[in-house]
């Protein structure tokens, strides 16, 4: 293995070891209730009550988890990385071991607007950060040679997709704080759309250079 | 190493590092006493208080224990992956790091029905999820050409132990809560039936083919 | 990388990631002590109050260190592991995700019996459990050939060294609690002895068969 | 890949697991509000009183980052260790794990002396074990031999720049609390000083060999 690769190995590891650990800290901001009855009605109440915590849970792993997802999917078109990507994957993983946070002032103050809009915040910020190492990561010289150009570029394009879903989501907490997460639900839309129009414009342009 | 057997290690690493976050957080949910004397009568009772959840860490412990040995097992026999697993093993990972709640929940409550059937719950849709994403792996081109066809049928038939198991307790946390969990010990018994069933089926179809 | 090389990096991985964690945990069993004053001597006072957490910090965080370290030796030694290595090494890993409790025990409750009893318990259970998984782990047709068979007994021999010093600090604890973790400074000792032991043994063995 | 290659694999991975979990923990000790009200202003103000722990955060996550990026670059110039290595590295990591501690003590209690004189004094001793690290690691035969010698040594020089700069904060923590940690920008000014005088040496004692 060369000496870059192994580098590479390195940081990919460092920032895999940061979202595995944040995405199972999520946990322990939902607090276990300790009741002094053996009353069965009772303990469905106070997981009820604890249905927010529930929700942030399972919404933050999903989120941190599709953040995986794409670094996973990206750093594994790479042969070398650039300094460039270094500082701002910090800074990335810096977001991402704020979440366990946002999360739990999200979870602890359900419906409350500041919460939902330091959720949203943190999510579009994560997403514009990602964005941006991904830009600086899919740089010719840095990626693997067998990868079809078009597929690099619209890997780029689609990493608009979170940052695009986390903004209206950030607005929607403004109007209807809680319920501007179910726009959350639109990232995969998103995704597959910034995809799909990145490969037409390679296409396009492709098309133009031949003729 | 190959681009996808690069990528598969980062996968598996990633699952490991969850499943050992999770299993070592397991302790942080167990409260440490903190007395004004040094009777020792005192300590020995405050101990003793604790039974529950040394015994839900212990058990816990086990648990996941097992669910990595078996993910470490099948892992092993792959040579790549398909995308299919990567998200039935993210929800396998919710799950895993949903079990230091679960198990708090119980231990802070014993021989409550509703924490114990919250308990085995989990523990059923984690066996169901790996299951799941067994069935999704152990396909014929992702499998290391080295490995006998029929020890991969019987490896996808003893994932079926865990969720057997799992159910049972869940069936008994109704009438017995608490001593459910004794059912738990049947999981070695299921899993070697089970592995066992997978090998004869397999060898009854070749023999079949043969003939 | 073989397949058995690649299960045996996995298995090394996983158990270096528990050590890493319970490790980095024993902080969180520190208090933060929040002072409504900026008096210096109020800030310094509450600090001294801490100096057994500090201490316990300390003397866990090296003896985890050690107990890493060794596995690091020895697992660097092999290049395939035996299915009876598995379990013992998971106790032995649930035994180190158990030493945040039992510092924590022990800080919060300084010189009192029982928390060192159990303190030093846990570590002769630790130790204990590494003997048996080294003793597993180093079988011929495992160990690297590169690898001296005198140095191979003898390193089986030095894991003796913390189980007996644990022993010493076990009994010592009845005695004199608090004072008995200064029994603790023979590991690097009692390591080095039977470490001398194996290799003369082996050495006289060797003598005697050619004679 | 060779054995001595392989255990410096294990240790590099330990001790980024470490770093990782210290830099992820930092979130935990931020305290989340729980409000019973949906006026945004109390939300606010709530945040705002927070500030201290998100500055405390955001500057131990960048100060670790920085570490570990300095680990990276030189353990990433190595082929292989020394014992001498270790155990001080076993020390580094102990630093960097009590940074949650120090960064949790100063931001509960702002501005008060102690705690700012405990955060620059934990940062001067993890810069000076990090120091005596690189230079037992830097020695020839452990090094890539494809590295120009005089980048080993300004390698080495570079990392006076953490430990100076925490030195200035310290002493600048008696006369002015908490703006002591202003003095921590100026870290990326004395690498570069540092790496810039260790580089003019070389070429100096260089030139006077060549003549």
């Amino acid at each position: 293995m060369s000496a870059n690769a192994s580098q590479l190995e390195r940081l990919t590891f460092f920032s895999d070891a940061v979202f595995a650990i944040a995405i199972t800290l999520l946990i322990i901001e939902v607090h276990v209730p300790h009741l002094e009855t053996r009353d069965d009605q009772a303990y469905w109440q106070a997981l009820q009550g604890l249905q927010p915590s529930f929700m942030g849970f399972a919404l933050s792993f999903l989120v941190i988890g599709a953040l995986w997802v794409a670094h996973h999917r990206v750093f594994g078109m790479l042969v070398d990385y650039s300094a460039a990507v270094m500082w701002p994957n910090m800074l990335l993983l810096m977001t991402v071991a704020f979440m366990p946070f946002a999360t739990a002032l999200m979870s602890s103050n359900p419906m409350a607007r500041v919460p939902e809009l330091v959720y949203a915040g943190t999510l579009l910020v994560a997403g514009s950060l990602q964005r941006m190492v991904f830009a600086a990561a899919l740089r010719p010289p840095l990626v693997r040679t067998d990868i079809a150009p078009e597929h690099v570029v619209a890997t780029r394009w689609r990493s608009l997709g979170l940052p695009t879903a986390a903004l209206l989501s950030l607005i929607g907490a403004w109007f209807a704080p809680g319920w501007n997460n179910l726009l959350l639900l639109t990232i995969p839309l998103f995704v597959r759309l910034f995809y799909a129009i990145g490969l037409r414009r390679t296409q396009r342009l492709q098309l133009a250079a031949e003729n």
